[in-house]
């Protein structure tokens, strides 16, 4: 079977995951650069003045719409869902999608029952945005409109610029259709340079937390607010990974019945980003975690502020409050990385896992 | 200190939770006869043609919620989503509420940011209908609209008959504002009969079969479609009485990551509708999980057709389609039950949970 055989390039675990965190800063200012692309998409949905945002994807496209959420209520007034892709494309439901507008996610625009969605919202009259990484792919064919990524190529099988890229892109997008695009432009300008000293501050620090973590099968991740995709992002990472069974879950979520699962052996990472309205239910959260006997990990600018944290990693204030999700996502890619590692997986590979998930 | 000392009731561990599992085609029943209360709500919701319907609830709420979603999109073709709470209480963001319909559920009516919530949306011109078991609560007081529950007294911390009646209530409500509240109140009194049936004969089944997972700490439970609220609601009694650090997915969820942290340690309960729009990625889903090792458990109309199954429980179909989880969420109660007394607990009074969250 010589012919099927095919030079496959070697790497050390993680090298490919490590390089494309380094390169977050480089990949926001492509986005940047390009950033007239997005003004007549930001027109369109503008003079369309939707009655609703549909937000449509998987696994990491999923969290990054769990901030479009809060980016396009905060900056816009405008709502958005995380639409229900079974009710469209399997129930095929009476819904009047006329008044609304579809943004889909993929960084490979080839999820099925996304372009399937979106094939069927253009058709029943949504105004249909693809958020993609390439412009060849069938997403990008079956939107009315595509916004690129301008990610770069991503080849470790965990996303990691594509997802930082894709929250800047819907701030941007919210931004400009609420005429207030500069802002946000000059604000991600400054939070890619602000990455890059993060990024050299905290690589060693978090890889010598992670290594306390070799040995947990679990975990809570607490977010709230724009901080919840952070926390969902930061809880996939570990399970694409680590094979960790990490759990994202609200402020308010964990106190509704989960901290009852929680002992000794359970850690819990607290997202604690301060100076945000959601702070105060976030303190409470951690704090009845640390009650119920969790090893506390806080992360974020107000992680010394976690009372009992046995691990608390900084991160920067980021230079628009909407964006502080790109700064607070870091430790949770760099832990992930580290942990995998520890545990002799390759981040770049995980075993049961493809770049691209084409099954239903 | 004699002065705070209350004679407390004393009950074997489960008990209250057991007989209010065994009371729910009753309370089914007292919400059926008090069906003339949602005439008028229905016609409201009708005349007002809202271009969106915002569930907020928390824990079991939220769970029939996320039903909600999908049984007012198949019953009335209208959008409906799980609204974000923090968008509007803590970070005050400038939504239009006028076009829209607020659907509000807490059992007790007490839970301090739902409450909150309805207060400024009604405020904002939002038609608010409050669900609630408690009509002399805040938060009856508070909506416009009231539909009580009619569960009754729920006393166990872990809601079941009160979840159960949350769903019927949604399913009746879009089912009168879609002109076809006659088809799903009968249907909903067939399913009374129905699950007086599957009570009885799963009882000892399901108790049989929790006995076996003593000693997991975890567990992944798949839905999709009308059946993630079930997968929700079955993890959520699992962490709050048995302490098991349960996750619900979509099928589709599953592939795009979770998937990675499956092994053989892992259960992963299966919830298999038969005859449903989404079942293949249900077995689709399944079959990867098997792949990684996962030890199954299938319940649902179509448990028999999940490949390699350990554990198999069927229940009966239900006498209409939107009325599935009904049937499908029984399997869940009596395995969190059975399992929290195996493992030494109560899952009448969980370690760290109130019957009433009023933490932010």
């Amino acid at each position: 079977m010589l012919a099927n055989t095919q030079p496959r390039e070697e790497h050390p675990p993680g090298e490919l995951m490590l390089a494309e965190i380094r390169e977050q800063p480089a990949a926001l200012r492509r986005l940047l650069e390009a950033v007239s692309e997005l003004a007549p998409v930001a027109e369109r949905l503008r003079r369309a003045q939707p009655s609703v945002i549909r937000l449509v994807g998987h696994g990491t496209s999923d969290n990054a719409a769990t901030y479009g959420v809060y980016a396009v209520g905060l900056l816009c007034g405008w709502t958005a869902l995380r639409d229900s892709i079974s009710l469209t494309v399997y129930y095929d439901a009476p819904l009047d999608l006329r008044g609304s507008a579809v943004i889909a996610l993929s960084q490979s625009g080839q999820t099925p029952d996304v372009v399937d969605y979106v094939e069927r919202a253009r058709a029943r009259g949504a105004l249909t945005v693809a958020l993609t990484n390439d412009p060849t792919s069938p997403l990008a064919d079956t939107a009315e409109l595509v916004l690129l990524l301008h990610a770069g190529p991503e080849r470790a099988v965990a996303a990691t610029k594509t997802y930082l890229n894709s929250l800047a892109a819907l701030a941007l997008l919210a931004g400009y259709t609420a005429d207030n695009g500069k802002d946000l432009a000059e604000g991600l300008h400054a939070t890619a340079e602000t990455l890059e000293g993060a990024i050299s501050a905290l690589e060693q620090p978090v890889a010598r937390t992670a290594a306390d973590f070799a040995f947990i099968g679990r975990m809570f991740v607490i977010g709230r607010g724009l901080e919840l995709a952070t926390a969902r992002e930061i809880a996939l990472k570990l399970q694409e990974t680590c094979r960790v069974a990490a759990d994202a879950l609200t402020a308010t979520d964990l106190a509704h019945g989960p901290v009852n699962a929680v002992n000794p052996l359970f850690p819990v990472w607290t997202i604690a980003t301060g100076g945000e309205a959601t702070f105060p239910a976030v303190l409470e959260a951690a704090r009845r975690a640390r009650a119920a006997g969790a090893t506390l990990l806080a992360t974020g600018t107000a992680a010394s502020e976690i009372e009992g944290a046995s691990y608390q990693l900084e991160t920067p204030v980021a230079p628009h409050p909407t964006l502080a999700p790109l700064l607070s996502a870091l430790p949770g890619q760099l832990f992930a990385r580290a942990l995998s590692i520890t545990k002799g997986y390759d981040p770049d590979k995980p075993a049961n896992l493809t770049k691209v998930t084409t099954v239903p």
